[in-house]
């Protein structure tokens, strides 16, 4: 029976990382942990959210000697705008992503390179949308689909459409509470206007545009762009990988796919697949083309290829520092500006393809969907044709890898659900059997472990020891992004990691036939854990802040997490962070993110920088919840 | 004959302010000039543009030892990504005030209280737009002409409509360029996308939406305000008022409306001349109600009501200060968030009127469209009642003002070049006559000062001395915003100004019968600029780069300036500044706003805080363009 021994410890990990950091010194390159150091100690103003740069008479800084700016603003004022200005940019970052997709949804046709793969879920959203379906072609559905979702974020009047998925009481909530979101990009431009000198200073006024921008994405931007990449690419299924470093293969031509945004790296793994290219790589003397992930592209492609994954946000440049990446294609978001001066060190060719991140130093190719597919097999091609200037001198592949099973959407877990359903009896496609569990306590509740990680705490240890205490304790996790990715380096999106869990969780897992770790996708997939939770209050037939489920991010770091905390927050789930937002100088704004917003929505912030702390709360949270449904 | 010594001097204005800071000293109040030295020095890293706080594993600073931010970010794209969110704060602002304009144009019906009150405008503007007008009513056409310009902000399609207003060489140049700006809302989105951690890091990627962004400004909400603002309101004319402290009256109902948008202040200036309420007052002990504008609302009103202006940006304490302030309304942008508190040391009602700007301390009035009448009417008797209760020991009023002849929009610069114009041998409508005085250097060209004052040089002085240099250089002047004001306040409106011309000057003001410095309107009416400067270029038959027209911003503070300045530099103008862009960390791009934008769109920035030297660099700028028109 496996232990915890069995999983790749952080110190593994840390070793591999300490043995590509040598090479990294002999190669005289630099890496994350150097820049670290150097911007140590950081800026106390900027890290209290009290540093105003708004206008030109600043910048400026609270102290207790001067303590409003130049205008008047106070530390409450500056702290809620430069918070507010991080929701826009993460707001913006998913939308505009999602908004990317449907232009590739616009440009499928039957001849390809995108056709629409999930006509079930195309249809479904039509209807939801009230685009005709009958007897229609599905690419003319899918171009008026794409139309509608694109007039999600300039639509002068209405609020978003996929709101109307919420539970009741949540859509009354945000109506009574005035957050219910308008057109995506009016609420961005709308809190840009807010925080420009000389408006609001008010900081529960820019709180409340903050909730309100958030579900622009939430129930906007990041759900319009799952659902599209759905009907683009398959919807999710399960499948079975493998995670970190050890996925780069000596005798094969690695090519890592990196960033968020999987139009281009689809075509990447397509195109390797290609018998011509294949061949022309045996020729070359690998063994093959080895397309692996990394950070959100990774969680994309594994999900719908079993593409295997080489790791999260802070791996990216241990790739690299391998000696065995051929390439590395990038889309958007998360991409270190150092790659390229790395990838220089080494042979690794690095390019980018969308115009959102141009980075200096890169081989920029700028992917357009009707020549995506050529583009993708003439990169792979160059791929091939550097594997020769591999410098063996350099090489090192640490061996750690994991099995994972990865591919768990809400439509994915409902099927699991529906195997223990007796169908005489109840009815399928439901969330009831979860619920069964959580009211009897075999389960205990659940919890969203997402996000980043982060330099400011031991990199991937909270999310490691969060996981192993909750699965512990009978409640399943379900994970995106960098975090689950962590999950997937460490082994516990094995399905063996049930032996960890407390009984109830391990019972759950065999009846079920899933790991205790349930990998929902990428970042931009928390939507679907919206949906996850709304099923689940819909189907027990209580409110959103009545479930016993939570959201976390133990280690965030992105502008996209401050956006993603508040629109979980504004769905009425709690959310625990391992990070503190940059606001704690301001009093005001600690009390509105931790219990103003309860006020408002139901469900706020617990910060705790300790992971086991931060377990605690979150088990007491959960508790508490339990309680309140005298369950 | 008036010389230089019949204008209200700098030192003058300044002596006024030490005057009304006793008074801040007895009350205890503070005032910008003590909070601007709590904030000096300034940090030096804000300064430089060189701090990011873009996630949360920093705040990162660029110094020798630490040159890159902990994602590889350099100085080059951290100050470019700072300013690139600068242009976007400023976009969104003079937009998102645009839109609002648009819903209150969708309000209008014949029985008010707003109506449209320029029909010839709206049914051009109709005309312009595709929009039915033949046998329509004009209420009808009004709101089909809102829903267009609603659409300018998140059309999923096209380009903005307005830039076909632009010369044909500009429309070339943006398209082959790629900064054809499209829905306004999403220019920003993309940039606040593309500014995200882990995205663009290319100083010059960033550079170029920072001015495709702009162009969604200038040549799109920006215009589209000042249009129906003009539609609903009148598109002004030649009105005769004062300006400075010297307005407000001793012995009448003092209010100030302050801000920028005009919708709520205009009908605070119709419930003022209410004649039951200037009964109330008397009958309260004042002569009567007395409303004066400041800072951008002032000049709005002043254009259309001849209302008149008790100041600009810096100005907006001092009106408190004298102790005969009964009431400020505000509406939106630039107001001091210190203002309530300095209110509460009076007896001055302070009044917030939108959700955009909510400012603690405040009495909150929110303005609605429909109601938005009786609520002004309530706020001017709420005024009336509070003039008992002004301490007659605190007061007092400088005397200081000065006539001012307002209100030149580009159809009333056209009537003063068509009474000059021989109907019989030229055609009217057309900048023929200026061109012509260009050409024969009787002018030897013109300068568009804008922009507001800033602590960090001497306030006004700047504008000051820029302004009467050019204009014994025989340059005409327009003037807008803060800069306008400061016009006003030292005379330099009055047509007596003449005087101080040089005789070229002179005698084109003598024959137009204008001022030497056109009061063109609020900050957002820089859009008015774009288009004098275009109908200039093209009745010349030249491009924008040719003419002798640039732009100066000599004391600008705010982020909606640093988007002004880029849309005009995207307009083919230079424009003169006198405060640094916040970008000089990055050798890259202090080269990229002064000559790299030159090699995209023949225009750049020269920057120079010495007013003097600035007026003789815009004067050997002039001179120049002169020299390559061989004129």
């Amino acid at each position: 029976m496996p232990t915890a021994n069995h999983f790749t410890s952080i110190e593994q990990m840390e070793a591999d990382t300490a043995r590509l950091r040598e090479t990294a010194c002999e190669v005289c390159a630099e890496t994350y942990e150097d820049r670290v150091k150097a911007q140590t100690p950081h800026c106390k103003f900027g890290e209290d959210g009290i540093c105003c740069k708004n206008c030109s008479m600043g910048p400026c800084r609270i102290t207790a000697k001067a303590p409003r700016g130049i205008c008047g603003a106070d530390a409450h004022a500056i702290a809620a705008r430069n918070y507010v200005r991080s929701i826009a940019a993460g707001t913006s970052s998913h939308s505009d992503h999602a908004r990317e997709i449907l232009h590739v949804l616009k440009s499928t046709k039957p001849e390809g390179p995108y056709v629409v793969r999930d006509e079930q879920k195309l249809i479904g959203l039509a209807t939801e949308w009230g685009v005709a379906t009958v007897n229609r072609d599905i690419y003319d559905i899918a171009h008026d689909v794409a139309d509608v979702g694109l007039l999600e974020f300039g639509k002068p009047d209405g609020i978003q459409l996929f709101t109307n998925r919420a539970t009741q009481e949540r859509q009354d909530l945000w109506k009574s509470e005035g957050i219910q979101p308008r057109a995506i990009d009016r609420e961005v431009v709308t809190a840009m206007h807010m925080t420009h000198m000389g408006n609001s200073a008010d900081a529960e006024a820019l709180i409340r545009q903050g909730l309100r921008m958030s579900l622009a994405n939430g129930w906007g931007g990041s759900m319009i762009g799952t659902e599209i990449t759905d009907i683009l690419f398959g919807t999710p299924t399960v499948h079975t990988t493998e995670g970190n470093l050890g996925v780069l293969e000596h005798d094969m031509v690695n090519i890592v796919v990196h960033g968020h945004d999987p139009a281009f790296s689809e075509m990447v793994v397509t195109a390797a697949e290609d018998r011509e290219l294949q061949e022309y790589a045996r020729s070359k003397g690998a063994k093959g083309v080895n397309i692996v992930g990394l950070c959100c592209t990774a969680n994309e492609v594994a999900m719908r290829h079993g593409v295997r994954m080489a790791g999260n946000f802070l791996q990216q440049e241990n790739v690299i520092l391998t000696g065995a990446c051929e390439m590395m294609c990038v889309d958007i978001q998360c991409i270190f500006p150092a790659l390229p001066a790395l990838a220089q060190c080494f042979h690794t060719k690095f390019v980018t393809s969308s115009p959102i991140a141009r980075i200096p130093g890169a081989i920029h190719v700028e992917f357009h969907p009707d020549t995506a597919f050529e583009q993708a097999k003439t990169l792979v091609r160059d791929a091939i044709d550097n594997y020769q200037n591999r410098d063996q001198s350099k090489l090192f592949i640490p061996e750690t890898k994991q099995v994972a099973t990865v591919g768990y959407p809400t439509e994915q877990i409902i099927k699991h659900l529906d195997n223990i359903t007796n169908s005489h009896v109840d009815e399928l496609g439901s969330y009831r059997p979860a619920i069964d569990a959580i009211k009897a306590g075999v389960l205990r509740g659940a919890v969203a472990i997402v996000g980043c990680n982060n330099p400011r705490v031991r990199p991937d240890y909270s999310h490691f020891e969060i996981m192993k205490e909750l699965l512990a304790n009978d409640v399943l996790v379900v994970a995106s992004g960098c975090s689950a990715q962590m999950a997937t380096k460490a082994g516990l999106l094995n399905k063996d990691a049930k032996y960890i869990c407390g009984a109830g969780l391990r019972r759950v897992c065999e009846l079920l036939d899933i790991p205790p770790i349930l990998h929902m996708g990428a970042c931009v997939d928390i939507s679907r854990m919206l949906l996850l939770a709304t099923g689940i209050a819909k189907d027990w037939g209580v409110g959103m802040t009545e479930i016993p489920v939570v959201g976390c991010a133990p280690e965030w770091m992105s502008e996209k997490a401050v956006s993603i905390a508040n629109y979980v927050v504004s769905s009425g789930l709690d959310v625990y962070l391992g990070i503190e937002p940059q606001v704690k100088g301001s009093t005001q704004m600690m009390e509105l993110i931790t219990e103003g917003t309860k006020k408002i929505t139901g469900a706020g912030f617990i910060i705790n920088q300790d992971p086991h702390q931060l377990v605690k709360n979150m088990l007491d949270g959960i508790e508490a919840k339990r309680a309140l449904l005298g369950i």
